[in-house]
């Protein structure tokens, strides 16, 4: 079945299947091109007040514009930022600050989140824990959703903030950002307090909608390094009137919120890049559901005792996670790059982590499934002999580890 | 003596000259170059296992080695950020932190510092301040130079860092940093204390030598965007030994001090920009300032009565910085640019500021002069006739200013 595959493959050694786009995305041609005059033609200070200054700062506000249209807010509730984590800290610790210094004291803040998150936002709700407020954490089913009943009950008069991913970046689960919108509203009126709700949708721009209106959120985090635009540039956007302290002091560009000097460049391909995402979201996941429904499909039939990590079917589009039981995961990836397929086993961020998935072992609470994780996450050109290839080659490592002997693990490495 | 210069420009209206190159610069052709490789083809998330990614793990690790051996300094203190801003944020915050989380109190750390300092360093120290940290000013001369003796005075067994600018954003002035850091040396071995000394030297690699070990500083800011690198990268450098607690937390990136997915390409460009400009800081220097003072010479000549602003020895290569009295010196600029020459009135971060130059106001303590100052700062390309023209330009706007009548103002505008 697979033969003429091999065949191709054995011929073009130098292509490589890619198939870990959730960690990173290349710039785009497009992006590339929108980009280009910003490094070294209209590269003046936006600050400034002559004339090629304020080109750079048309640039930065066409840009601003763009986004604003595209998430159903007022452009100057966009903030840019360094990226998904600059975003998810300044979400977080820029609220408890503002709460803060409005009198509030940190044993009144109660956070709710689970602990399946971004290490970007546990990390950040570590800091705050240990300046002593409260974070709680809901209960997530075997499928990786959140269970709005348990959410409910969490929440409090004391709640400031639910901050959860729209689609998990590990194992893909997208929760019902607007269920979850209208039970924390609910709640809101009932306590009679202000609860916001941040989303982390670094990973939903090229598969998901995220009109804020429409998902009822306060805060939400974009990166445009994770939807073909360039790394080092992500976005913060507010519903309009939430007011957040700023982390970062100075010159008071972004209207206070961000100070530094704007990366003009990455900002204007920040914007394409998101935009450009958006703008086919819908065509662009019904064709990548099929792919990757097909990936599940060949997986389980080559190697018939994976286990998929999250729902099957509320599930970002382009997102295949299966644990191995008793497999190696580590050793699969670079056996896997030994035939020039690239994947991974969890978040590229948390790959220091010696323990394995946290997030699989939240949604298992299994030790060995959460350490045998392999995440396979498709991109635009991803083909239908690409995902074939991969499973192949999967599935004969297997094979090959579960007959283990030492001499196969260095045959595994023969690329010729 | 200017007409062959009318002549020349009047057929060349889309040329520019452009003299606010402390505020930002291009990216150079060679940067550019090399950053090209990192935004399409090598676009792994470093963090990675594959083959692709460790591609882009190397560049890192190359950029980082090589600033590290420009700076003197091990490859591993050298923590990348985005730019000059987030590096002096880290600085103070990330020593101030460690501080706290050692045990220590708010009320038991002095910062030294002055009050002519970027907005991204009197912005951290304005919060710390409210968090209870004591923040002294030193005097400094009417020349901008830091006053050694009041220095010494303000250092004291609880001084925990003093921060400075190696060269001054607005005014150019250099401080003898070697000298700084000799007698805080003294004062920390007396005291029996650690105290730790940060230059911001964003300004400085282009004109500048920027060894560590030889200035004797402990922690140094760069920003790639003001030396022919891109806007949104810069450094933050660490002698050995000095310990910050981070300020983004999340996947654990540069050694826990900066959570975020690398901007690989900005990181390589930031590494060339600033190697290449370290590179040949004393020619480049020896020949911008026979430019610089030959700009002061023209000016002086032209306009008799301008101010110096800051001392015309211990200054960056670049650097003129004026006060015109009685002249509005932002309508100025925007006179210049209608000539298509750009120059600023003081740095670009503080241009929302309406109170004039704070640098200025504080080596003068005039209201008047720091509400009139002009700043051109050269670039590599500066030729002399742009020079000429520029001061040109400048003193016939001033005449005319001098002997304003409201239809003049518009003539000036005039640009057929």
């Amino acid at each position: 079945m697979f033969s003429h595959f091999f065949k191709k493959w054995g011929f073009r050694k130098e292509t490589s299947i890619h198939l870990d786009y959730a960690s990173a995305t290349p710039v785009s041609p497009e992006v590339a091109f929108a980009m280009k005059p910003y490094f070294s033609d209209t590269w003046a200070n936006p600050s400034a007040l002559y004339r090629s200054a304020v080109k750079a700062r048309e640039a930065i506000d066409r840009a601003r514009t763009d986004i604003g249209r595209m998430l159903r807010i007022r452009p100057a509730d966009v903030t840019f930022t360094s990226g998904g984590t600059e975003s998810n800290n300044l979400a977080l610790f820029g609220m408890v600050d503002f709460l803060k210094a409005q009198g509030r004291t940190y044993a009144d803040m109660e956070i709710v989140s689970t602990r399946m998150e971004h290490p970007s936002v546990l990390g950040a709700l570590n800091v705050l824990r240990e300046r002593g407020v409260v974070v709680k954490f809901i209960q997530v089913s075997e499928d990786g959703l959140v269970d709005s009943v348990h959410l409910k009950s969490l929440l409090s008069n004391r709640t400031v903030l639910v901050t959860l991913a729209y689609a998990n970046s590990e194992i893909g689960v997208v929760q019902d950002i607007k269920k979850i919108t209208r039970t924390v509203r609910a709640c809101a009126t009932e306590y009679n307090v202000v609860i916001r709700v941040h989303v982390d949708a670094s990973q939903a721009p090229l598969w998901l909608p995220c009109e804020m209106d429409m998902l009822g959120v306060d805060l939400m985090t974009l990166d445009a390094g994770k939807c073909y635009g360039p790394k080092g540039v992500g976005v913060l956007a507010l519903r309009h009137g939430v007011s957040l302290v700023p982390q970062l002091h100075g010159g008071g560009q972004e209207r206070g919120l961000r100070s530094t000097t704007e990366n003009v460049p990455g900002i204007v391909g920040c914007a394409y890049a998101l935009v450009s995402a958006q703008k086919a979201w819908r065509v662009r996941s019904a064709d990548a559901i099929e792919l990757r429904d097909y990936m599940f499909k060949i997986l389980q039939k080559e190697i018939p005792d994976i286990m998929v990590n999250g729902s099957r079917t509320e599930r970002i589009a382009n997102n295949v996670n299966i644990s191995i039981r008793g497999v190696d995961t580590e050793f699969a990836v670079i056996a896997l790059d030994a035939k020039h397929i690239s994947a991974s086993t969890r978040s590229a961020c948390g790959s220091t982590e010696q323990s394995g998935s946290h997030v699989v072992y939240e949604i298992s609470h299994d030790t060995e499934r959460a350490q045998s994780t392999l995440r396979f996450t498709l991109g635009l050109d991803t083909k239908k002999d690409e995902i074939e290839y991969a499973v192949k080659i999967l599935s004969t490592h297997v094979q090959k580890m579960r007959t283990f002997k030492p001499s196969v693990a260095y045959e595994e490495f023969d690329t010729t």
